[in-house]
């Protein structure tokens, strides 16, 4: 893991490097857009890098490959690597954009173990005693830092992709891209309508639709979309493409599933969120629908009274917490897991891929199928 | 002004084409996307395109003068045109994100009297009886789609640069595009901190922090940005660029100051907007800033106790009008304009640029600072 770690300290030296030039540029306009300045150091200094790392071995996969006898100048290959650098802090900044905005739809408290950056512009305000009400300064403040995180995802990987020395391969990087950020953003606007809407569909209906808030939320965006945008900087070939692809929707989804089962069960002290909080917000996960499917009509009418109650107290979620374990759900998400992990795995099996790089993904699978945070 | 007319209707049709692409895209992932498409679409079908105007005719400006001796071939000066319309496109794109998010942190019921999209989300959830709260629904559809469109944006400058020869001027067009993106999410900052932080500033200080947030928010965003986008396109020379830049950034102020007075003033008929819609929302303009300058202790008191109270009736908002009024700081504003206006019709009277863009610039000087609505 030596090169990923190497990568990881790459991706956040380049995300300094650009943070400083932008602080620098705000503080020339206004002392008072500090905040934005340290609100975005704070959420880029921390993650597991899943998109950064899944960015670099999609373009590892293919770049070694394309044509092993006529390795590149030393130069273009060199600026073909900082491109890519570019590329998966550009991930990372449209990822902070992501959770700024998804914390505020979801009027969460904590990210990382920090206060969300709606609740440090609301606490701005309030210190300050400034008139108006300090929770809409702090929205509004908070919708604000998600948008200039946006352009500035946009600012990265446009720096990275004037390095390439081929439009083509450019123009490719962008599709993809582009096509990430059009799905992850219908994709949450799926899950906050299941949350609304569920009561509507029946329970198959309630499992496919949890699926496909899954894979457009979630699997495409964390992982194949990261896969497929590094494998387009190294000019992947449409075979290489479709391998990566296969390995990443199936780890995406399993990737998806241990989320929902941390967000019910996970241990905040390494989460970095409240126990039970996916409970208190109602998500409609696949491991809801399932629990709700195997449970018998009372327990079901218990359930749904209870979830999406944002008042929930810390018996009320050991109760559901107990509810859904004893329904058999979290034994059945765990085999999906597995299923979609080894689905993963043979994808890249026999793909048209560096050895080093099959390995590598390989290993990769189980990191983030496995976690605990 | 037949140029200005076509130049309207290409950007319509640029705008129409991309929301059918990306609609049938959203139809393929989800039938419940389709506000998405239909939202977007009542945003982009009217607004005065100032924006894109201006963009034009920075291109204009500088594009017949580069060499007028040596026109470019045929085909390259089709695709440079193409890139014009696709990046006025985007500008009109980021606008309507810019008042989908500025309208839900202002809390606005209407936009060009249409429900505002938040308010349409929220009727949405409402109507199909839903579960949760619509209101929270309506604002997180809002927050989505904002980010929607600023991601569509990006795709359309991109389209567009994608069709130039020279890679720097994209470059350089590039460079304009991210900086009026994070001078305009700055500016609205500092325009929320100032409603909330107004009380901590002399009355002095008050007049200069309101200058500073007109600059940011709207007059580089509206009218300096779009031209000096435009002129990149055209690959301006420096001198060029700084001609359009002392011609756009007066003109800009007074753009907004002219916005300002019908914030108060407007006919809510002609805005499209309800009478002294900016007085419930507590706007710290140059206009208000002035007006308190002006007003006697008491009467300053007075004024500040209703401000940005979002219950004020019809009898209040006529009361503070004629305060307003009375005081004097409508004409001062209005003779401000029109310094301002005067300072960019000097601009641009002897600038290295076409006469024919000279005239037209100077019309659309005119026609931003004098219009109703």
């Amino acid at each position: 893991m030596a090169e990923s770690t190497r990568l990881v300290d790459l991706v956040q030296t380049a995300a300094d490097r650009f943070l400083a030039d932008r602080e620098s540029e705000l503080a020339e306009i206004a002392d008072e857009l500090q905040p934005f300045g340290g609100f975005a150091r704070d959420l880029l200094a921390g993650g597991k890098r899943f998109r950064a790392l899944f960015c670099y071995w999609g373009w590892q996969s293919v770049r070694s490959l394309v044509d092993p006898l006529d390795p590149l100048p030393t130069d273009d290959r060199s600026s073909e690597f900082e491109a890519v650098i570019q590329a998966c802090t550009a991930l990372e900044f449209f990822h902070a954009a992501a959770l700024v905005h998804d914390d505020l739809m979801d009027n969460s408290d904590t990210r990382r173990g920090l206060p969300s950056v709606h609740r440090r512009f609301e606490s701005l305000h309030a210190k300050a005693g400034w008139s108006g009400r300090s929770a809409r300064f702090g929205r509004s403040g908070a919708l604000l830092l998600g948008d200039l995180l946006l352009g500035w995802s946009d600012e990265l990987l446009d720096a990275g992709l004037a390095l390439l020395a081929d439009p083509s391969v450019a123009r490719a990087a962008r599709v993809e891209f582009g096509r990430m950020r059009t799905e992850v953003t219908v994709g949450q606007y799926l899950d906050i309508l299941e949350e609304a809407a569920w009561a509507e569909h029946s329970e198959t209906d309630q499992l496919s639709r949890a699926h496909r808030v899954i894979l457009f939320k979630s699997a495409k965006y964390s992982i194949e979309a990261p896969l497929a945008l590094g494998a387009a900087l190294g000019g992947a070939s449409l075979p290489q493409l479709e391998s990566l692809r296969s390995f990443g929707r199936p780890l995406g989804v399993a990737y998806q599933l241990r989320d929902d089962l941390l967000g019910v069960f996970g241990d905040p002290a390494q989460t970095g969120k409240p126990a039970g909080d996916d409970l208190r917000e109602g998500k409609r996960t696949v491991l809801i629908a399932l629990a709700r499917s195997r449970l018998s009509g009372g327990a079901r009418r218990a359930l749904d009274e209870l979830l999406g109650d944002p008042e929930l107290d810390g018996q009320q979620v050991t109760m559901l917490q107990s509810t859904i374990r004893d329904s058999g759900a979290v034994e059945q998400v765990e085999r999906i897991i597995e299923h979609n992990v080894s689905l993963a795995q043979s994808a890249v099996a026999d793909a048209p891929l560096t050895r080093a790089a099959r390995e590598q993904l390989s290993r990769l699978a189980e990191r983030v199928t496995q976690r605990t945070s």
